[in-house]
């Protein structure tokens, strides 16, 4: 996962006249399906952002090998999924262009070339890789792959010459990362040939998991997918951690560190209607099943569609293929620009 | 510079029933002209090879770079140069595939995918690297590319599917690497999909530069090139370290250590002409003057054609350009070849 999350529909409106030649740039690993999490982080602002700016989503599969180059077929099995999860939420593919980054091999030249202006050192202080490093576990055997992921997610911002990069705070080294690399590529030319390009920070807190202690994560398996049916997402409702001292219905409840509230506010609707809630189990006289009733409703309400659309078009491969394919071919011309002009100010454009 | 040398004439041709379906790769970075050293050590083995073999020979200006990237001009520039140097020696474009890394992007992506395979810790310990990062003192400012530039090797070799690599011992360790990722590969495929390749070590010692001390090398600038004029080859070979203690004719001279007698060595088409020299400059009465004057005559001799040659070709650029592009197109549908399969060993050749 590209760990990109985007602003909330008022943060995109209120920026729309700045941005409007904006080149937005977003993606994700295909090492899971989409998950609640994303769709709150990040997919509802694709959708209102296509309609507003140029925006390319990579399916980044070579950066979802990075960690699993040695188990790969995690990766491949989850590409498809992906685009039927983008066009299940409403992503259209001819507002979008939705691309599969291992299919652009402007992306790997372009991160050859700036492989060279980054130092070694300088990946070890990345702080977001550092974190995942010490999360994933991987001890003295961190691939050389992983190390230099941020090189290679310059490359696919700079390859789409994307401006304006979705991301959650703690993405915001990756972005430091690519315009170090942009600025580095200009100096080298003496004149613009690439864009620095902005985040976009995400205005809405990260969900966490049912379980209130994670944040919602594909590989921690705690997750309500896209893709989940009604029985799963109930199962996870009830399992949801709410207040552990209201022992009675009638005692006041805290909405504090209440998963139950937290979702509700993601995902209700009706905000009054959340409000009146929260007065009411601060009161007391509310109970957590009655709570967790108005959630799940709401999570089969918005879920059942996008689940029938997205079981519809993964019924259909061959069309998600077609898609994937099309989409990417746009790409490959679009990064093929790019990689010709980098190519150019290391003078490496003979034929 | 890939640092390859190869083999002697004799060994390549002892081999040659073994190798008869082995595919030689080979290949230079464009970071300065070729001298004599590797006209010994590796371009006349090349010569020969082409012959027997398939032969690449890989114009690495990607991996010029890693150690280059704020100075590319030094690369680019040295491009043609270098094809203007293997035509002139006698390297034939009908017989080898001439071609330019960085037109052929199959590289850079098969680089990202064995990037995933090979933990940084193996890359710092590769003793070849650690020496050479020693050598160019980068200090705490390696780049990436640079530390990683055995897996781009390997992304080399196993992109021609080469079998036979002529290096020097001190290359050695480049060649494991590879066939550890060839290994990695294979394993992952559960079947044969890249094939491991086998050094072709140079049996002739590496030519050291006029001052006895060094080897002859580009970065030192103590080199005779193969377009070196005629006073430029007279300076080096009047500059030469000779015998110390050899201050009168009279006196004995010693051999060893006495840099014209090892270029009388490598240079000089009648051997038993120069076993009489050394007896004659061994037990006295032969000048270094006379032994020098031998030496130029016999340089001057070699590199006169090779130095026309190269004029001329380097008088139309445009067919160097023509040659260069056919042996890359080549390359392109080759190495394309391989990056697919590989691709299917990550279950990613959707289309």
């Amino acid at each position: 996962m590209h760990n990109l999350n985007s602003t909330t529909q008022t943060h995109a409106g209120a920026c729309n006249a700045r941005l409007a030649t904006e080149k937005v740039l977003t993606g994700d690993r295909p090492t899971g399906s989409l998950h609640l999490g994303h769709f709150v982080g990040s997919l509802k602002q694709r959708v209102l952002l296509q309609q507003q700016y140029q925006q390319t989503i990579l399916v980044a599969d070579m950066q979802g090998l990075t960690d699993n180059g040695f188990k790969p077929t995690l990766v491949a099995a989850n590409i498809l999924n992906l685009v039927a999860d983008y066009l299940a939420v409403g992503i259209e593919p001819s507002k979008t262009t939705i691309c599969l980054q291992s299919a652009l091999p402007a992306l790997a030249e372009l991160t050859m070339y700036y492989s060279n202006l980054v130092t070694v050192a300088r990946l070890e202080r990345n702080p977001t890789v550092k974190n995942e490093i010490a999360n994933k576990a991987f001890g003295q055997s961190v691939p050389a792959g992983f190390l230099t992921y941020p090189i290679s997610q310059a490359a696919d911002i700079t390859g789409f010459m994307g401006t304006l990069v979705p991301v959650g705070d703690d993405q915001l080294p990756m972005i430091e990362q690519t315009n170090e690399i942009v600025r580095k590529v200009n100096h080298i030319a003496g004149q613009t040939i690439l864009v620095e390009c902005k985040p976009l920070l995400s205005q809405t807190p990260r969900l966490v998991a049912p379980d209130g202690k994670n944040k919602m994560s594909k590989s921690m398996g705690n997750c309500i997918y896209l893709g989940s049916d009604p029985l799963a997402i109930r199962k996870a409702v009830q399992s949801m951690y709410t207040d552990p001292n209201h022992l009675n219905i009638s005692d006041p409840g805290r909405i504090e560190g209440n998963v139950v509230f937290s979702y509700l506010d993601a995902f209700h609707p009706e905000p009054d209607t959340v409000a009146k809630l929260k007065i009411h189990y601060r009161q007391g006289g509310l109970g957590d099943g009655q709570v967790k009733k108005q959630l799940e409703e709401c999570l089969q309400q918005l879920l059942a569609p996008i689940r029938a659309k997205r079981e519809l078009y993964l019924s259909d491969k061959q069309q998600l293929l077609d898609i994937l394919k099309a989409g990417t071919e746009l790409a490959q011309q679009e990064t093929e620009i790019v990689v010709k002009q980098v190519k150019n100010v290391f003078g490496l454009s003979l034929f």
